[in-house]
């Protein structure tokens, strides 16, 4: 089979499918435990990557196409949160055309592909154990990537994702991060280590440790983690959003 | 002269000009010493009231667009803050042909306008006093509301400005709303009566005076305003964003 055929079906009808200069692109955070990672994939043929991201059907909401995008790349069903359009002149235009040619299909000149578009951006704070990632026709490699070292991007996705880190760090600052990132259960020091992987530096231990307990953003489990090198750990588990 | 002309003659070329489906509503909150209050707009014929809102040219980004909007409107020139973009599946569609018709102009079926609109939702704080309001040629009333007491909306219009004063409320809670509602010298009782009216509760009058001196949020300055009632109030003015 034509490895383009898919994109080609896509692109056939497009005009009657999605809404015109619109898409809408997904930053999708994840925490192994060290660093935060974002997600990206590299198309077929191109040497820069990009967010997972897409087109808004007429029968779906923004909200429910970030969902279908996310849950297509990642097998995850859950919501995201909308965090900035993106709208500067210069979006989409000159590099969307040769990016569809490098995967074999031609835009037409003139085409609203080849013109501006207006980008929704999302984020999501997944669990990074329950990824499960789909590669798809086009997609060549989709990976995490430690967000302090990220590849070169395509279009404007670089400054897409240190849009969505500063909303992230944001939330961080006021302890609000939530507990979508963490393992269900979890340590002091290992939820500390996520904030500090949001915030880019280290952070006291007692005082956040106090923070966290004074802001009831945990709940203490009777449950304790015992290794080898270290004495017993207290578990926790994030409050339940109200 | 035709009240409907200028509606015409932006129609006549509104495919070449603005990008489809797509537009921006701005929800410009003013403070006049007691009430948040709203700018809103009624378009002539219609008895539902609208936010000033707009389409966005092929030439300018979303954020010179919103500008635009609100300098026709207020006369102002500062910037806007996006806040979230509205797309759900019923946006636009069956109210926007029967209103444009009302004013004079029919929109063809089948046209994006009569369509689905995405609107990206930009919010602007602004001096009360410094606002002079222009109505143009198809408005017939343009005015300030207590946030409290709106009248009936166009549109999603309402939940839009009920989403920008959650905005504006989660700004207030950690004490961010900064000096743009506000007159360039005040009290601080003025200044707690801006937080009470966001918030639409009372705030205890010593905590609230601690925590904006705590922030550092406002600069006291050696200046003094006497009343007849009161005793002399010191007057303070914000701190400048750094």
């Amino acid at each position: 089979m034509d490895p383009a055929a898919p994109l080609k079906k896509f692109f056939a009808t497009i005009d009657r499918d999605v809404i015109p200069h619109l898409s809408l692109d997904c930053v999708v955070f994840g925490f192994d435990g060290e660093a935060l990672e974002v997600l990206l994939l590299r198309w077929r043929n191109l040497d820069r990557w990009s967010l997972p991201g897409g087109f808004v059907r007429w029968d779906e909401s923004l909200d429910a196409a970030a969902q279908r995008v996310l849950r297509e790349r990642t097998s995850l069903t859950q919501n995201l949160e909308q965090f900035h359009a993106f709208g500067a002149l210069d979006r989409g235009g000159s590099e969307v055309r040769p990016a569809f040619a490098a995967m074999g299909v031609e835009v037409p000149e003139g085409h609203w592909l080849a013109g501006r578009i207006v980008s929704i951006g999302y984020l999501a704070l997944v669990r990074f154990a329950e990824v499960r990632l789909n590669l798809g026709n086009v997609v060549e490699e989709c990976r995490w990537w430690d967000v302090r070292a990220r590849p070169p991007m395509t279009l404007d996705h670089d400054a897409i994702i240190t849009r969505a880190l500063d909303t992230l760090r944001i939330r961080a600052r006021s302890f609000q991060l939530g507990g979508a990132l963490m393992p269900e259960k979890f340590t002091m020091p290992e939820l500390q280590r996520l904030y500090e992987a949001v915030l880019g530096h280290a952070l006291d231990r007692r005082n956040f440790r106090k923070k966290v307990l004074e802001l009831g953003i945990v709940e203490q489990l009777p449950e304790f983690r015992t290794g080898q090198r270290h004495r017993a750990a207290n578990l926790y588990r994030a409050r339940p959003e109200d």
